[in-house]
């Protein structure tokens, strides 16, 4: 057993509003990013703030960014500019008593860092390894793998998870005390449920096809 | 009838990566907004960008974002400094013949522009009702409404859909010819569904209560 390292070391991510909803475990962190499949990649492009979503990988505590070559937000990121990734799952909405303290629940990882191109070709296959079983678990050994050309076409960005932090709201409405005396109102939240539906084949298969183990033991189990 | 403003007037709003995907409708950037209730809100600070999801709500060609008065990238963005707004919707995974040619079908909407913030208070009471609305339709109604403590203390911004562009993945994996010719693997579209589970009374309530009918109505509908 390690002892995991703290989150939060430096002053941007070190969350301020809503103190209590911040979680300082580096196995939260990991665990909103297991949770989601795409995440927001922050870069800025002349000065102005550019937020694209992306899919992503994790290994240990360094995250894998995907995309082709020339997606731009990717293109600016493997520069050694400053990046900001986000990934935000919603949990639900919380009805509260009053309109102020109306709230979502959520689980969001912010981490800020440089992303760092992936360019040997051995390190590459491995965050690609990583990206798409991140996405679509069982597809690395039932797909046919990439090529040295396919693999030369995409861009593969690194990025440690050493400056993060998570922010986490569960649970029922916080409203006012007196709000809650008053007993006029009902107050709860709605849970929202995301999972995955049943397999569509692609319309160019030919001939009979039973759905393959990983995607068929997929469908119906829940997202994030 | 109104003729709807091409969206992408814009260099950085002009998709180049994947053009099929763009979208240039109007009323399809109207479309994702509508569908999600977290965007993403990107801001500089200090040469770095700043990510963190956030509530918003729409009226017409302007979108309304809403946080404490506390929070970092609010203030940020409230300073007329460029903001990049982000709404992602994940609808499903892509299964391709290659791991090169694996997806994530989705919908999302990123806007450029300078937020401004709503400080007049009938503004502001105006922009909330529809940032409620948008997270729990029927809660301006029912709910308690903010007093004019509760007004000061949340910070509404307004950002116009200007410069903005919609990006669109659906429908079956493009696989190269030869892995479809090939006819070696399976291929396909597992679909994300997401929907509003059973409401969650707050232990608070004293007594019996009923779920009051803007919020029994959503359990079961599909989100997004």
């Amino acid at each position: 057993m390690t002892t995991p390292t703290p989150l939060s070391p430096t002053d941007r991510s070190t969350i301020r509003r809503g103190k209590h909803r911040a979680v300082t475990e580096r196995a939260a962190l990991h665990a909103v990013l297991d949770a989601a499949l795409v995440c927001h990649l922050g870069v800025v492009v002349d000065g102005a703030p550019l937020v694209l979503p992306t899919g992503f990988g994790r290994d240990g505590d360094r995250m894998f960014l995907h995309g082709s070559t020339g997606a731009r937000s990717l293109r600016e990121a493997a520069t050694g500019v400053p990046v900001c990734v986000t990934v935000t799952v919603l949990d639900g909405v919380v009805y509260a008593r009053s309109v102020f303290d109306h709230s979502m629940n959520y689980r969001a990882a912010v981490v800020h860092g440089t992303a760092v191109p992936i360019t040997d070709p051995e390190e590459k296959t491995h965050a690609l390894r990583l990206l798409t079983e991140h996405i679509a678990p069982g597809s690395w050994d039932y797909a046919r793998r990439p090529t040295a050309k396919e693999l030369a076409a995409t861009s593969v960005l690194a990025l440690d998870l050493t400056e993060a932090s998570v922010k986490i709201r569960s649970g029922p409405p916080g409203d006012e005390d007196e709000d809650v005396r008053a007993g006029e109102k009902w107050a709860g939240v709605l849970p929202l449920h995301s999972a995955w539906g049943k397999p569509e084949p692609d319309p160019t298969l030919v001939g009979e096809w039973d759905v393959p183990p990983h995607v068929a033991q997929r469908a119906g189990t829940p997202y994030a």
